[in-house]
């Protein structure tokens, strides 16, 4: 039985979000950030990055804003029938559901409340990789990896890895010697999901790697340009964990999205996760600086299995 | 009598191309490399970089491809005057011109035969060097130099630095030890106009500055994604001459364009130009590449005082 | 029987390369690219790149210049078992071989002739990644792959992905839709292992990678710079294949280098080849430039089981 | 008379500063920096960037850190005789003052109490521009401006302006229309000096060029790298004013470093300068981010002519 219940994951997939002003959203992620539509629709609009062949952003019109899944992309059709046995084995919430290019999502409600999808097929559209003369904006490439705000991060860690087969790439402790973030990864760099101490389930960022540092410095000229300064949270900046250069901005509707390039590979069978202390200066910004304040205590709500946002519950 | 013949030269500042279909060339300068536009007539169109505040290219639908004027800023009004001085004390055919946002140029025949315009007052816009979200393309910056093919360099040499007060930067020589080539300035860094042994007059290319060696690459990246690679001539490298990262593109009536980055600060009183031999692999490409043969070879007719092509002279 | 005799391989893990000076060899590889020495023997040192745990380039003083073996990394020890095996299966001379930090490694003599080794452990030494102010040069982050000449790709091909479970992921077909060359993945990018038709078995080239565009093009720099024209074979440029920018350099002893990075994710299950014709321009590069006669031609030779270099066959 | 009193100022020359540990100074500006020294005594070193033909840096230990002297170049020995006339017309203490490479400068204490100093020769070393495989760290190429805190910053600008023939190009205002910062330039691009309000005479900071955006990014990645985080004061960052990317360092004395790049051309004689409110939040940086305190309150004593500290008095 043990090997029906761990679905092969292959990469960290799609984000859908709820946002309460389509036009403004779509302005924000495909004006400024070159996001490529897909497929629109009245109340909903479906993006992708320049290397990607298949969407990985959804923005729904909502009532209320936050976040409706995350879904990771699977090796194939039965790793979603055991997506279907983990959540009976958890007993979990779950539901096949259907979307754009999607003909079949398992969607489950994990056991820390986030809304987690899977889904192995997926529409593919033609490579527009090499078609530079349609870059806009800071040329996102590709979805990357989502951060999630967990009440319990060790626990949430231990569900990664064991039951959904994440390596732990790197980590921080505090003072007590507890783990108070993880990073985890399936597709081999260093991270597919993140998980950061804070009150939750909540959304704290998804992420798309950018090709290279200057991409990263281009995206704040051309929010700083156009006057969007309060969209700029946090960076540009190098992490210390991860090594990767970001920026951090808040979408119109106060979602969180993070530019990122440059972290490693992280395949080496005997690859020893690194561990950062909270008091290490440089875990946060290689170069010594400190988030703001809203960085670590503000998040997206996230989607219950009834359709209303979960409400959080603080961290222990 | 002397001070007056000599006008105070700023910088390089329009160039004004004929092309013989005008929605060809403006995708090529506006769709691909991002020039912005300040004003358009049914046969003629004005771009500027994002840092400029005065256009400065224009292509004017023609007859035949090739160059109505290069032109130069200069100091005050009194310096318009000084430039009609030197044109009678030289006995150039001369004659003052109106163009839009040109109240009053000064354009001569110069004892090469090429068209110079000299302006002084230019309509002046708002700036765009901060409009980052507006940027396309590799973002050219300004207007830098020119670049002219000359059958006698010395000569023409003598006349810039002699009587329109250009400072000698670089300049090459061959076996005999007799100028090839020479870079002179105005405005402070390598050249605002450049001097290339071959037949002419003509035009060898113009040069807009980018901002970083990026977007250098950027540039080859849209192009090549467009499928236009023969628009590619030279390049991506670094000049061993100026030290500068360039691009050298085609426009599609086959008018030469630099895309220029990275040269040095040549101000100083006791600066020393900077001697390159013929044979230094160097020179051309600090990498070692060869320049391809059109490079050398090919270049655009320049109007005579006639309405003509001026016909080129061999290199002595 | 048939898992045990299909090794996991995890990635291209070093090279051992053959050369006749090795003071020279290191002046290139330490002083120009800045690679850094895990030890230094009186005949051998074995170098990394500043993300890499264990070292990728040994450079073995021999009175002949080739390559001593190309090496893959697996996933656990009894994928050495299963190298064995496959060697037994398909009658390959084998043996097991130490090095420095090497303590097991299964070299064989594969099918097209080429010495290629199998290993699991290594050993590990401090990560210098965010070590940036040791940083030298290009700043070179790890190995990325190995490229073969090989006078039958279709053969060596179904060998790399029957056998050893590598995907492809691009390919160039010639006018009569024969695979002339092909790319092949286990580690998620775009290649391990590339096979290139030509007299072979040679070695072709191996690469690591840079962390952004611009490093490429110090190296570029640098060696200009140092007056080492001729080892800049061709670029800076882009790859049509690939996408990644690149820079193909010759050592002293004629080894050719590539500086890599850029390209793209290549994970998901159903990723399908890209497939480009031979007469493509943008094949070799994006931007339309030729690679010169030198790199179709010239490669390394290898050693074969009897120690002495295997003579090459010709293309078919 | 008048054109005698107004000495023709090519640019910010040099600037000579007091350390109290000139090796710790050293490993600095020479180690994380990569300035190359053209000249090292017992209790002094002359450093210069990889562009400059003359020194630009000196560091000399001393009791107390603080500014020895800055130093404009200028365009002929007669303007050193002018400067002399400045001074006397002014009634400010000056005197004659030669040192390594600098066979005569002319030091005055201006009329804020700044140390200042002029000079026409200096020893001239062989370019290192091209040196690429010498280059050190982010590569600094050349001096560019130096930044002065002044109680009174529309007195001093009207000095730069009216006595030493500076133009205006940016400058800020208060709510009450008073000028509250000032940028000032000879050399044709943004400045050569910057006023700053504040208690004063002293050194806000003197900056370096450096090649492109990256190289900002690297220096914050190797004084990351390196734990010396302390030493980021501020940024990586864009400007609003002057458009530059900058990094600020604090040197181990406390001085106050900038790295700087991309500004623009401002020769024209219509230039306008731009008109920045106080209250504006891309004035200090175009993406939002507020400066510190310490950037704002703190900065370098500079000698009187008693060879004292200048008592700084309070802004106005």
């Amino acid at each position: 039985m043990e090997p029906l219940v761990r679905p092969n994951v292959v990469r960290a997939g799609h984000v859908a979000l709820y946002v309460t002003d389509l036009a403004r959203a779509r302005e924000f992620y495909e004006g400024f950030l070159g996001l490529q539509p897909v497929h629109a629709a009245a109340d909903a609009v479906y993006l992708r990055g320049y290397e990607e062949r298949e969407w990985s952003l959804k923005l729904q019109l909502h009532p209320w804003p936050g976040l409706q899944h995350i879904a990771f992309k699977v090796w194939d059709e039965e790793d979603l029938d055991r997506a279907v046995a983990l959540a009976r084995e958890l007993d979990l919430a779950w539901r096949e559901e259907v979307d754009f290019d999607r003909p079949r999502m398992v969607r489950l409600q994990d056991p820390f409340g986030f809304p987690v999808a899977f889904y192995r097929r997926a529409g593919r559209h033609p490579s527009l990789l090499q078609q530079y003369h349609r870059y806009r904006g800071p040329g996102l490439q590709r979805l990357d990896h989502f951060n999630l705000f967990c009440p319990d991060v060790p626990r949430a860690m231990a569900y990664y890895t064991d039951r959904l087969g994440f390596r732990l790439t790197e980590y921080t402790v505090d003072r007590a010697g507890r783990v108070w973030a993880a990073w985890l990864q399936r597709k081999g760099n260093v991270h597919d999901v993140a998980l950061t101490t804070g009150a939750g389930p909540r959304l704290h960022h998804f992420a798309y790697w950018v090709p290279d540092p200057l991409a990263v410095l281009r995206a704040a000229d051309a929010l700083g340009g156009a006057g969007q300064v309060e969209a700029i949270e946090r960076g540009p900046g190098r992490h210390g964990i991860s090594n990767a250069m970001f920026l951090y901005l808040r979408d119109p509707d106060g979602h969180r999205v993070e530019l990122y390039t440059g972290d490693y590979l992280a395949v080496d069978p005997e690859f020893e996760p690194i561990r950062w202390s909270l008091d290490d200066p440089r875990r946060q910004t290689l170069w010594g600086h400190r988030a703001p304040e809203s960085w670590f205590q503000e998040g997206s709500p996230v989607e219950g299995f009834d359709g209303k946002p979960v409400p959080p519950q603080p961290a222990a």
